[in-house]
């Protein structure tokens, strides 16, 4: 019944639903930018706090605005106490993922900022989120654990805080490096499932924290986020690299997908994998654990003698997990983390999106029955 | 840089996501059909419980089914003690809708079967969510008005047991009908931002409570839900029929938008606002209080004059309005029960979807600078 839209975009593939100038993926040659900035000289350069007002604000700042930058985002990191209150009552064995959205949630009732719209306010709830989501993750993570959350330090960078919030004591420079380029690679990445969910309630002219809450929803799906603990999961079950190419030549025998490997955009070396596994091969020698990285490597190997040609080759996740790992951090919070870090990215696509925004209404072709009468209860 | 998908598809207009038997819209014509049965047919034969039970199973019920769906949703009418505890420290100034999405959040954290992804669990989930999302919709509107939540009657019908809970009295058969008429015509509407930020979520194989939380959270944006709010407030402030035609021609002269007026996808009367209309005359008759109805028809009267043959019609916000408030609900629930009255549109949606589910990851036209080396903060 239904004509001129006959034809289903099956997971909007390759249909672009906004302009950006965010960020810009070659997904054939294997390189992302943020801003025209590649993300390699990103991670080696720059720190999460320089490119989160990257994203915000479309230039690198000056010293000047870094400072300030920084500043609010360090007077925004404590919680409300009657957030981290209520978050103490939450039932222990609940996904972290649903600590985290029903915590955005409340943090939003307390934010007299989450309902106003003038640009100003906007960038205030923008840093608000950033910073505490990421005080909101680690929390959720001690408390699930049994363990008190650790009060924010006012001295470390946001990663270095991240750290100290979840463990409890300070990093040194190589983790803290690491955790910043963490926060690095996963700021933004256009439009996965979860910035679209944002988008697509902030269409609507919704408030900003429901777009992070529903990215949030979004992210906690086994198709986007989670992937890293998988793979970490498997490369744990592998447990010796000359195990490696026995597991992937089984996996692919039946038909079983190899966490780690292949991306919806990326057809070459996604170049987050390339730089995470620069930082393994760092953390390995200093901690003297090397397995899992040569298990990761010698799966990456059998994957390209198996599969070679076929563009699929090794995705973030299959050195984020093993980075996590050393770093002391517990599976369940990979996802969370990723949620805190991804914040700033679906705030800049949002601020983006509003500066021209259209109502997201798609449709759907009618595949069902043809008009017919009702027929009463009695007579079924 | 982007080659391929140049085009922008603003706001997916005519875009198709899906394919769907729930419902068909037939814009032209102003016809809704939920499953092949025609809204009128529905609003006037059925009841909710059968409407949803409908969607949810893609038939009409038999008795027997529908009395055991029944009997399962007024089963699943009790919020857990836990979450009504939480719902009372919440700030009395935040809106509803937020009160809202943080209480779906908060019940997910208390299901056990939450993270279940077998058919029978998800649909236990579904008339777990569809019975208290419209619980916690009148204890939200109570506790924000300093009153003692309602606790559920197990005696009366769905739209019954909801304005019991929000007045803390029985209705009468007729306001009892007008109230499930008003679920019946929420229930389902194909693909608007909410049901897609459902869907965009889901597509991660995320849980239904994260896709109905995202729905709240696009609902709550003025471009979607609140319209009927502010149809009220338009009516109220006209204050008398002969005054519409004068501000009609002052709103339109200053090019501000009639509320009430215009949709998407209706080229014509939106069948919804004919029927709110209808209970509306009779409300109007049995309380003796004719006044919005007569400014509602004074304003369609004279928006037919002025811009008759545009394609604007009235649509289901200019009649839903005056129908809550003579109904004795207050402006700020009449999107809280929109949202309670859809969860069982997203939920059909997303269960629809995940029978064939595909990831949802659109793409972005990149339109920011070129690639640049990066400048260190000192030569800024």
């Amino acid at each position: 019944m239904n004509v001129g839209f006959e034809k289903v975009e099956k997971g909007l593939e390759n249909i672009a639903i906004k302009e950006t100038c965010l960020s810009n993926i070659d997904g054939e040659k294997g390189k992302l930018y943020y801003v025209g900035y590649s993300i390699e000289e990103l991670a080696e350069y720059s720190s999460y706090e320089e490119v989160c007002f990257l994203l915000l604000n479309g230039r690198l700042p000056t010293r000047n605005e870094l400072e300030k930058f920084s500043a609010m985002l360090v007077s925004d990191r404590s919680l409300p106490r009657q957030v981290v209150d209520a978050l103490r009552t939450l039932p222990r064995t609940a996904p972290l993922m649903s600590w985290l959205k029903t915590g955005v949630d409340l943090l939003s009732l307390y934010d007299q900022d989450a309902e106003k719209t003038d640009d100003e306010s906007r960038m205030r709830t923008a840093t608000r989120l950033i910073s505490k989501v990421a005080t909101l993750t680690a929390a959720a993570y001690r408390l699930a654990r049994g363990l008190e959350p650790v009060e924010p330090s006012p001295e470390l960078s946001h990663a270095g805080n991240f750290l100290y919030m979840v463990k409890g004591s300070s990093p040194s420079p190589l983790e803290e490096k690491i955790m910043d380029v963490a926060f690095i690679l996963h700021a933004e990445h256009e439009l996965p499932a979860s910035t679209t969910a944002a988008l697509v309630v902030a269409s609507t002219l919704s408030d900003l924290y429901s777009a992070v809450s529903a990215g949030i929803g979004a992210l906690k799906g086994p198709l986007h986020g989670g992937a890293n603990e998988r793979a970490l999961e498997m490369l744990q079950t592998i447990g010796s690299p000359d195990k490696a190419d026995e597991y992937v030549a089984n996996e692919l025998a039946a038909k079983r997908r190899i966490m780690g490997f292949g991306h919806r955009v990326y057809r070459s070396f996604d170049p987050r994998a390339r730089i995470f596994k620069r930082y393994l091969e760092q953390l390995s020698e200093r901690t003297g654990d090397k397995t899992l990285l040569q298990i990761a490597e010698a799966v990456e190997n059998a994957m390209m003698n198996r599969m070679g040609g076929r563009n699929i080759f090794p995705n973030i996740d299959l050195y984020s997990g093993p980075v996590f790992h050393l770093l002391g951090l517990g599976k369940e919070i990979f996802t969370p983390f990723f949620a805190a870090a991804r914040t700033v990215g679906w705030i800049a696509h949002v601020l983006e999106y509003w500066r021209d925004n259209r109502l997201i209404r798609p449709r759907a072709v009618y595949v069902g029955p043809e008009p017919r009468s009702y027929i009463p209860l009695d007579r079924r």
